[in-house]
């Protein structure tokens, strides 16, 4: 991916004047973004020294989230038998990408920076289809496949374990309160060792998954689930037609 | 976003000169545009002030189209409860980025110009992921939450104040007929203050969804409903099985 | 889309000297992902002359590629009434550069080329919104309209003048299995002449669709349907209701 060819020996230095030139340039938004929204009690002398502090903070949180990233590539790995190796899963995989991104917007999102979380997962959503809003608490081992039509809201909570497909939608029952709802529980609690297939929609705050349990597609879901369910469409709704048989074929067509 | 800082006082000059910079670009194309596909009577030699005369008109329709985007980002900002400020959405959300290009697009596809209208969409549709085509009626204060999936077609007509969510289908009931189909209504007419849930699919050009109505989650319409009406899935055909129960459990797997 | 004007007596030089400039770098990919991945019984000094050998292979392959992808266009333009030309649908369609890097990614897929296929197919994934696998088979005359969220599993085989839409998944039915299943059949056939609808999720390797089959819209299927079926949901499950009925409004909100 990069031009530069580097020694092994030399991988430690170049990535630390990397990381050096990242967190400068992560330090000036941050201060940008304080000084737009400045979070109560914060004088405005103090902005810049803020700046600092939340900067040091956000790279102190990065062994911890390399280490549940590693979860997630196993997790994705072990998940999907399409997949050759681990090195595939972290070459193409727009799912490692979306995760990334999020794990290290919820940090700044846990410190109330404005705009940045959002425009980061923003940057991911528009690159990989997914859209995993920075407030959502994402346990370990998560895998997403596919990813694109996949929608996590902010109030969202996933246990460890969890495997969702494409089209997946963690939302909110009603937004017709709009701004007055802001803040308040509005999205799904998945439990551990959830599977979620395609297409499923989960809707509101008090719906809870229980542990163990799976989705099936395009399954409509707004109350919550014991553990280890099992939900699926029947098929009773469903008609299957001969277009050989007249009548039907001229009464028809989709 | 910009590199280059400017003054408050310079913003006028710096968009004269932006937007003539640009127009001049958009001028070259649509002339192009017109060669490749001249309309009905209109002679080579007329083609370069034809080009001119439909770019200041384009130019000319700019502060509408402005003042509609403002109704909007308002729309945007209401109706979603995760939506911290104004500015988040403007610098965050695809939406906007979405249908800024849809309503300029439209602007172009109502003089006929060729091929740009649609380039303009499907730059936005890979941005976003929402393809909204050049052709739809969209009336004020439209709001569509995530994008990701969701598919406006041709000859659907939009009222005023619609929220949509991603994954949504206004589409074609049939398009076997193909190319003979071709300027004849095939999109549904959605009337104002609608909203329509994650997944919902709602085809034909004869399909009116009334004014005040909400169409649920992943629901699959080819009728007309009444005003007001609220449109949900029962749940009768879904099954929830525990997997604790073995019979079940050795008959099932998804 | 090209910043050099040249004259058309020139296109044929032009072609080969940027066909000549993107095989070497070909083969270096390759010859890296041979290095990577070598295949049974190839020596570490055959790598090179194997690398070369498979970038000539895939090179011969691009006429028959090339003619394929005129069938995809083709079907395109005489399937949607929305397409004003073949041109529109050859600068504007995000299907054709899918379509395109699937065939080309396939090609390279049957060789056992590690990690390239697959990155190529992610490049496409992530500007269509559509994940074709690169090991997906897939027949002549293919058009997927609109593609976000259109998934094609690595062992789904696709027979000819299959019209999809977007939001349509050929999916495995269980992944429990993980890497255990790596390699098995596990995604459904397709045959000639069948058109699947917005939000169809097809799983399972055993699962076929017969040939002029129609697979209406979000419908969820898990096992096979004969030729000439059409597959809808009836709505009987659907419930509409009016929200001027205050019971109703009291008990039902989304």
């Amino acid at each position: 991916f990069d031009e530069k060819l580097i020694h092994s020996s030399e991988i430690k230095m170049e990535t630390a004047a990397l990381l050096d030139s990242i967190l400068g340039k992560l330090e000036d938004e941050i201060r940008k973004s304080l000084e737009y929204n400045p979070p109560d009690g914060l004088a405005k002398k103090d902005i810049t020294g803020e700046a600092h502090k939340l900067t040091v903070e956000f790279l102190g949180s990065l062994p911890r989230v390399r280490e549940i990233l590693q979860t997630d590539v196993e997790a994705a790995f072990n998940g999907d038998p399409a997949a050759a190796s681990k090195e595939e899963v972290l070459v193409s995989y727009p799912f490692v990408e979306a995760i990334a991104v999020q794990r290290l917007a919820h940090e700044l999102y846990l410190k109330n920076v404005a705009l940045i979380p959002r425009i980061m997962s923003e940057w991911a959503h528009a690159r990989t289809g997914m859209d995993l809003h920075p407030g959502a608490k994402i346990g370990s081992h998560f895998f997403v496949d596919h990813c694109t039509g996949t929608v996590v809201g902010e109030t969202a909570i996933i246990g460890n374990h969890v495997k969702m497909y494409h089209g997946v939608t963690l939302g909110a029952k009603s937004t017709a309160g709009g701004q007055k709802l802001r803040g308040k529980r509005r999205h799904p609690t998945i439990e551990d060792h959830v599977t979620i297939y395609p297409g499923a929609t989960i809707l509101g705050g008090e719906t809870i998954i229980g542990a163990g349990s799976t989705i099936g597609g395009n399954v409509f879901i707004m109350d919550s689930v014991q553990p280890n369910s099992l939900v699926i469409y029947d098929g009773l709704d469903m008609r299957v037609l001969s277009k050989l048989d007249k009548n039907i074929a001229l009464d028809f067509q989709i």
